[in-house]
């Protein structure tokens, strides 16, 4: 692990309670956070703010910590830690909620550090829009903002969100949920409609079918890695992010041959993420096995 | 255009009437064999073995061989040509058949002209297996066989399809119809089921997300060219596998580096094609738009 601390992420700390083709996986480490700062981990020391409550076992903070991730910002609060279960589709494409327990998360509001107000690479995870500006109001302008957002929040706070783009460089979002959001179809349209919102780079992540980068007049079509046998797709898109941005924070470049490389990265860590339940696979893979992937895309992408 | 004539197409001839956000179009040229043989036509002039009825234009024939195309193989028999009518979703990413009237194509042999049966590669487009298998029959050791099949081949005649796959080098399949061909999802092992059943080659495409070809250990994974407006998929798939073919004709290589090339040839003949309706824009663009494309795949997919 580097020793470089100049990447904060803020969002979800959860219990995840997973209901899949390979069993039911009971309370395990969850939430956008997590699996960002543990992506974020191969590359640098990643700085986490969320919230836990005191059922939170001392295993996982020790996870995190050995991961080299700083958890002086993860607050504990008397209650419970939010907590999700879900049940997947044999294929593991799609998944229902069966019970989203908010738990201390409902009155979550994100304390930056003094310590962490000047982190330049900030991950603000798929939270609410008014909580992610929260957290850009204690900041002290970050280099690089990258935000997640999902369709409950595209639904349900329009407003909120709309103010959250106008002050965020990259937007990672689903692809199902862009389309929604610009309220077209076509991609291209889609991602210029995007930027028209105020981030400078719009990322669109497709799972199985890789991701595209839109930034300026360039587009990046990233493939998937072809994983043999999915475990768990939980996760998977925030550990893309996270792994972006710690490639980003790691070469501390934001030029958009290292965007590239970033979303290579990222792609990377989730395809580790969805080889194993939870956190397993992601929370043990060294930065060489990270790189060989990154070999492996490579191979995947090459032609002449 | 260049002169080699070492391709071959058999398959469909049809007039479509396609229904889209467009308008209707009334008739227009269409059928597996012609848009792979245009897209073919970028590179080398192949040979189209087909039917027509005494209905079908003269101006076709002429656009077809001013393309190149050799339509010595193009019977004339009394009736009408096969007709299909479709109407496609408002995002064009689904349609639905109104009328498939076969006319002269419901008694379709495929008669391979003495001066055709050398041709080392051969393009069979999705017809019935049984007329695929005939055509092998007549053939004299071809240097490469590709087969595209699809879901009512796959249901209605597993036999025959069973029988031509063991017949071909190169399957060239869509996605979905892979994973039911497959019996599986997860598309490293439909990948893996698919070469069990004979061919050497699998390429499957994705749509909008690409194409996967699958060769030994070797798994390449090509964009799609990001579409600023789609205006008509008909045909999109047969120009992929025609364009693929045509370029490696042309290099008369079948070589792996040679296969990634002409996956990314392919791609690029489908883009032109679903730019237009029907054939417009497929029959109109020269070798080095071709070229120009393959450029901008090469942009899109390039990463350090």
């Amino acid at each position: 692990m580097s020793a470089t601390s100049n990447m904060l992420v803020v969002g979800s700390v959860a219990r995840d309670t997973i209901h899949n083709p390979a069993g039911t996986h009971d309370h395990v480490l969850g939430g956008s956070a997590v699996f960002a700062a543990l992506a974020g981990a191969r590359f640098v020391t990643p700085r986490l703010v969320g919230v836990v409550g005191t059922d939170f076992p001392d295993a996982e903070i020790a996870m995190l910590k050995s991961n080299g991730i700083d958890v002086t910002g993860l607050e504990v609060v008397e209650g419970d830690t939010f907590h999700w279960e879900g049940r997947y589709s044999p294929d593991l494409t799609s998944r229902e909620s069966l019970k989203t327990e908010l738990n201390v998360f409902a009155d979550f509001h994100p304390k930056i550090p003094e310590a962490f107000r000047d982190t330049p690479y900030v991950m603000l995870g798929n939270i609410h829009p008014d909580l992610q500006i929260e957290v850009l109001d204690q900041m002290r302008e970050p280099k690089l903002v990258i935000a997640d957002t999902m369709n409950f929040w595209i639904e349900g706070t329009p407003g909120p969100l709309a103010k959250m783009l106008e002050r965020i460089d990259v937007l990672v979002i689903n692809e199902e949920e862009a389309r929604q959001l610009a309220g077209t179809y076509n991609i291209v349209q889609v991602a210029e409609k995007l930027l028209q919102m105020g981030p400078r780079v719009a990322v669109i992540k497709r799972g199985e079918y890789g991701a595209l980068l839109f930034e300026g007049d360039e587009v990046f079509s990233a493939p998937a890695y072809p994983v043999h046998r999915v475990q768990d797709p939980t996760g998977a898109g925030d550990s893309f992010a996270g792994g972006m941005l710690g490639y980003l924070a790691q070469k501390d470049s934001i030029d958009h041959t290292t965007m590239r490389s970033a979303i290579i990265y990222g792609s990377a860590c989730a395809s580790y993420c969805v080889e194993g339940i939870s956190v397993e696979k992601l929370a043990t893979v060294n930065r060489a096995q990270v790189d060989e992937r990154y070999g492996a895309f490579a191979n995947l992408a090459r032609f002449e």
